[in-house]
């Protein structure tokens, strides 16, 4: 008897006939007799339903109400899949974000989970019960309704599998597994059986879809076993290892992308230590995350300081660095939506500094440009002009042997 | 400075463009230095979207997880009118029946409304906020989520109105008022500039679809003011009176009707004094509502029981009446899903028999049968088939001179 926490994004949930299917395999995984957390989005399609309203009404919308508005979508979910249980005799009962008491800061839209409570999730569980809980939401402390942004419901799914102890959190999603990378781009992409954490990791942060990177950090810290697999095709999936390094691997497990970048340059601000505080404090106030960061020093007591962000918040980023730099009487603003990062990774390139080396002449030899470099012990980022990013990608792939199956060890495995 | 609840319907909120208009009157209301809260319901053709998923899933869908369903109706509709308001520099804050704090009792579907917790709402009113409160929810003293019913966003408003001792309580709908009867039927039907408490909850109880029977109750029992009036046309409306006998009053008021209903026939049951509590105590129990009740005794020890039920009722009250007749053997049970009762309403009635003589000798002129009858103080009840609905309101419209205006005493008016 095991305690499984399953989660099903929102394709998985996009029609009645596929909420149907969801509840099949649930009552399956209970009648094994298993104790089964479901935890679901918003069908496919609702929550932009639900965004574009808002958006007519005020395309700043005040963001405590859109978190009101869009925490509706997986309320619409739960209640479903419950009915859908109750009606196939498997006992459910539905908990929003709330009921459950999934605590978080005020950060809306991108709230982060402070705590969870769970007598009433074990409550339920030990009256024989399939909970469905509503992801991505939660409440903060002033009883205000939080989400933790797109994507969040994984990271509820992840967050209630460590709260619970469970033996597996299983992330049921429209692709069966993480593969080397998006086989929309490189059909010879493979799918790996077993993954790093931090490949994991480093995978998500880079715009792999299939996780998001919050849940996979949660999951690090509580080393919740995850796994990944589909809700459409019957299979193993890809399940997320910890801790061993490997004896022997493949120096680069993947290449991972992503297109939703944007840069910022603010040039000519004065060569000080204390500019790069000045130039960040208020994006970070304003909750902007910041990716990847340069400063080129110039001759003349000045520099260049660039940064990236999240394309969603290049406006509002914009916006604030203007204000910046008439503060600090920089010369000017430039900024560029039309970029994407390219990165490679793995855990066997640490040790191998020729792995940068033939990155950088692949991209080189088909003549594309790199903005940015940015490199840790498993990753090496380039950020490029957009266009150039299916070219990249395939490029790499090849480079780095992905396209051939591995011949003995699997691609991610621990000893 | 006057505290008005504003209560807007789903009509008035069932576009953006509507709720942009809504936003419009109640900051126009709040700009005059009035605090208001505003309760809404679901955008109009949301609750049955919903509502039709469920049943897709299962006809007799799980009533927790249902109310779980169609409460995200009003928590989109809160959280657009807060984004409108606050788009217009209106500051404004959107509360679920939760958050409000709107206790039930857990009969899923048709909940009532226990108490409400004004520390929330007086504390956002105090720091200048027009609150936005979603109607027809609350939770149960389980945390479960819970609905009032169809039409409860009434009852919502007037009770928080009531709670929070409001100097009037504004039910904005698509009709400018109360009607002697419904002008649909009857071109004739003019607007009751007062009407009494009592005539009211009669006109409520019998079908005008002004307003819901609870809300009147409520706003009868802590003598809320009421006044009904039209989101689209500028007018007084009508407002609903407390206390008083008229002086000089028409003997009918209104003409009020309800579709809505079935009736349900229990023949050959022993005729013994604990025959009605043995038929109604399974109704009573699954929740449904009875309302005329009628028991005929044969000469021969037995009786003939009848009673009607709202017509959403119908199919389960039938299946515990078909048990209840096996249980006593009696001869059969009858139905009818498509009866109609027709009433007349008047506080000037109570003393001047001769209306019901009137009333019968008008339907009886017109060849229509009247299958039950009930009476009290100021109503008379008749259910006939519906076909003869249209017939019946116009003819007692005409013989009880509701066509023509009043001369000097407005109808409804208490000196």
């Amino acid at each position: 008897m095991a305690l499984y926490v399953q989660k099903f994004g929102g394709t998985s949930v996009g029609s009645l006939e596929r909420i149907e299917a969801v509840a099949e395999r649930v009552a399956q995984t209970r009648a094994q007799g298993h104790d089964v957390v479901v935890v679901v989005s918003a069908m496919s399609g609702e929550t932009n339903r639900l965004l574009g309203m808002a958006q007519q009404l005020d395309p700043d919308a005040n963001r405590r109400e859109m978190d009101v508005l869009v925490s509706t979508g997986e309320q619409v979910t739960i209640a479903l899949l419950a009915i859908a249980l109750t009606r196939r005799d498997c006992p459910a009962v539905s908990m929003t974000g709330d009921q459950v008491r999934i605590h978080t800061d005020s950060a809306h839209g991108k709230a982060r989970i402070t705590h969870i409570d769970t007598a009433s999730l074990r409550s339920e569980l030990g009256a024989g019960k399939v909970v469905v809980v509503a992801g991505f939401q939660g409440r903060d402390e002033h009883n205000a309704i939080t989400t933790l942004g797109r994507g969040g419901s994984d990271t509820t799914a992840v967050a209630i599998a460590a709260a619970l102890e469970a033996d597996e959190c299983q992330i049921f999603t429209d692709v069966d597994g993480v593969y080397t990378t998006d086989p929309r781009i490189e059909p010879k992409a493979r799918r790996l059986a077993t993954i790093t954490f931090e490949e994991m990791l480093e995978m998500a942060s880079l715009g792999a879809k299939v996780l998001q990177i919050r849940s996979v950090e949660f999951a690090g810290k509580y080393r919740v076993p995850l796994r990944v697999l589909s809700s459409f095709i019957d299979g193993e999936g890809t399940l997320i290892t910890y801790g061993g390094e490997r004896m022997e691997a493949p120096l680069v497990s993947g290449i991972a992308f992503n297109r939703n970048e944007a840069s910022l340059t603010i040039l000519g601000v004065p060569d000080r230590p204390t500019v790069a505080a000045q130039i960040l404090g208020p994006i970070s106030d304003a909750n902007i995350d910041v990716d990847m960061i340069v400063q080129n020093t110039l001759g003349d007591g000045s520099a260049d300081f660039t940064f990236t962000v999240n394309r969603d918040d290049y406006r509002r980023a914009r916006a604030l660095l203007e204000q910046t730099a008439s503060d600090l009487g920089a010369a000017c603003v430039q900024g560029n939506g039309e970029i994407a990062k390219v990165s490679i990774v793995g855990v066997g390139m640490w040790n191998h500094p020729g792995v940068a080396r033939t990155m950088f002449k692949v991209l080189g030899e088909e003549g594309i440009n790199m903005q940015l470099i940015s490199t840790s012990e498993i990753k090496i980022s380039v950020v490029i002009d957009e266009k150039y990013l299916e070219l990249a990608v395939r490029s790499l792939h090849g480079a780095f042997g992905l396209d051939q199956a591995p011949s003995e060890q699997p691609l991610g495995n621990n000893p």
